[in-house]
């Protein structure tokens, strides 16, 4: 590893300050989001953790199931039952009481999956399974099941969080579960991929959020929105698919295309940080929070541009995950309460002080934070 | 007028202001905003007025419609053939294109009863009669009709935003006909002010956008949530209702409740300016946008301020208004390309710089304006 400038030492500073969010991430949402009346999760949280409504969003449910039976399968130290216990009673929860749309759906299935690779439960694996079918019909045949109606005169277009989701969701049914399921989902995961690749537009320079179904650019706002973190996170379901599948062309257009490029173009030159969304052409986007700083595209970087390096060794790419790095350590976490901050203003000032809302629950942050620790193990390991 | 410290060459110059402000908000639209091809008008435009995106939206259609009929009638100086061909070309685009969604449908009435007042299209205003009678049918017995079922397990709740609408299309449609037409929408507009008024809460400190169908307070953000420039904008219409029918606890209520506490709570004490969105119980709001400053709420409490001063003289309205005036015109009006700037970030820079755009277009900046100009025309004149 002659190449790299970074020193060891470095890395393992990073690797420490990682390994301590994450745990006092898992504390947090430990001790104040559990619904111990009712079941499942809040996800409203103040800053200190108090629950300032009790809303109980379906798709976060999902992705906190998720999370902690990850945590619990995959890091001994999360190896715990009050974890495992947790996971449980959310995912009773959740096939009491959640309903059907479209992105609910698909953190119900990743939930289900992972709680029945803790649990040992083939029959939640199987309905898992089941709603894995029903979705992908849905996705490619028939929406109507998903009580989303095309209206009248809209432009058909196609959102790339649609087969993102799908990809995600192959990788979980699959992942170390051999050949054969692998196989089983390899023709929705190819038809995945094409999809995402379909929003690389402008010769190659611009990944663009939604693009028309047969893959040209749309009119208008819509057309022309680029957002960096999703692309970045796009970026790095395909390295993982391409590294599955061995697809070397892949694996080069995911780094170019949907991590270099969107990394580069979203990057604040001025004050640091990702944008949250930008118009290809250079218009203001209409969107009021365009210029904040939001957590979840900086997880996404983290995780892209390390797993960038790690397949491919190239140093500037480790280069770019200690710019996001130093940023992200330096203006999301919460000395005082633990967790993250959510949402900044273009300067980096905290404009939202909560750690959970609508959308912000127990999943980018802690999801970041493994992915970044484990590879860093392996980095560091190969040192 | 001995109370008022305001000086009368100090409100002189502020009406010139105004007055010229509205002069350059005209032009710009007339020049930048009309498609000459395809009829209707362009919304999104660009800081000096380019069309960043040919997407029409009705609402906004229907406002613009209205807006040039009620400066081509009631302004000497706008009573121009191309304002008033402008009018008709977007009516006749209107009646084409529009389709239903009840803000839509409320512009829509707005925009076909004023040009049928400019062009004594005597069918025109039945239509739009027509129309208002469908339109209370949806809102206070059967909203099926609108396309907006009630997801089972919501919550039935009531928003400010549609007896407000209903309130203003009542005034419209009654405005200078006579008593009979004010009677056929007596029981309608009692209606709208009940459902108004019900949003007062906390024994009257705050009013709340969203309450239960029963006038309670709701559970969570949705029902702590506070919008003072919506509230302003309830004020000056129960103003005009309570000065209609000489009701003098409804003026109290509208100063006191709508107008003076929203304008408390909801000023930046910090860097001036009104708060799009507050929670009640001091949360930080969950919209991302909450500590922005837009132009709207600005209009709303220019207008409100200058009605209430206009109708009881007690001068320190009249310090608030002046306040408000000086934050606007230091902030929003665009020096280089007129009309205003519509997004500001909490300290006052300009964070999205369209002049049009989804949710702005030709409409609060013009009735502003114009309502304001007349306002100080009359206090001018008594002086």
């Amino acid at each position: 590893m002659a190449e790299r400038t970074m020193s060891v030492q470095r890395l393992e500073q990073i690797r420490q300050t990682i390994r301590r969010e994450l745990d006092r991430t898992v504390d947090f949402w430990l001790k104040h989001s559990h619904d111990t009346e009712h079941g499942g999760f809040f996800t409203c949280l103040s800053r200190d953790g108090q629950v300032y409504d009790q809303l109980k969003y379906v798709w976060l449910q999902g992705r906190q199931v998720w999370m902690y039976c990850r945590l619990y399968q995959t890091v001994p130290r999360f190896h715990r039952d009050d974890i495992l216990q947790a996971a449980k009673a959310g995912g009773v929860f959740l096939r009491k009481h959640a309903r059907r749309t479209i992105f609910s759906e698909c953190f119900y299935i990743l939930a289900l999956d992972e709680l029945s690779r803790v649990t040992d439960d083939k029959h939640m694996q199987v309905e898992a399974e089941q709603m894995m079918e029903q979705l992908v019909h849905w996705v490619q045949k028939d929406p109507s099941g998903l009580g989303r109606p095309q209206l009248p005169g809209d432009t058909p277009s196609s959102s790339m969080a649609v087969p993102m989701m799908l990809l995600c969701l192959v990788q979980q049914l699959s992942e170390g579960r051999g050949p054969q399921a692998a196989l089983k989902y390899q023709s929705v995961g190819q038809w995945c991929v094409e999809q995402i690749v379909q929003h690389v537009q402008r010769k190659g320079t611009a990944v663009l959020e939604n693009v028309s179904a047969d893959g040209a650019e749309l009119q208008g706002c819509a057309g022309r929105l680029q957002n960096p973190g999703h692309a970045l996170e796009a970026g790095w379901f395909l390295l993982q698919y391409s590294s599955q599948w061995d697809l070397q062309d892949l694996q080069d257009t995911a780094i170019s295309r949907f991590i270099e490029g969107p990394f580069q173009s979203g990057w604040d030159q001025e004050h640091g940080g990702l944008f949250y969304f930008l118009d290809v052409d250079g218009h203001c986007p209409t969107q009021l929070e365009w210029s904040m700083k939001l957590w979840w595209p900086h997880c996404e970087a983290l995780v892209a541009l390390l797993m960038a390096y790690t397949q491919t060794q190239r140093p500037e790419l480790l280069e770019r995950f200690t710019q996001v790095y130093d940023y992200t350590f330096k203006h999301f976490p919460d000395a005082q309460s633990g967790e993250w901050f959510g949402y900044l203003t273009q300067e980096g000032k905290v404009a939202l002080d909560f750690k959970g809302g609508p959308f912000k629950g127990f999943f980018h942050v802690p999801r970041c934070l493994l992915m970044c620790e484990n590879m860093l193990d392996q980095i560091l390991l190969q040192d």
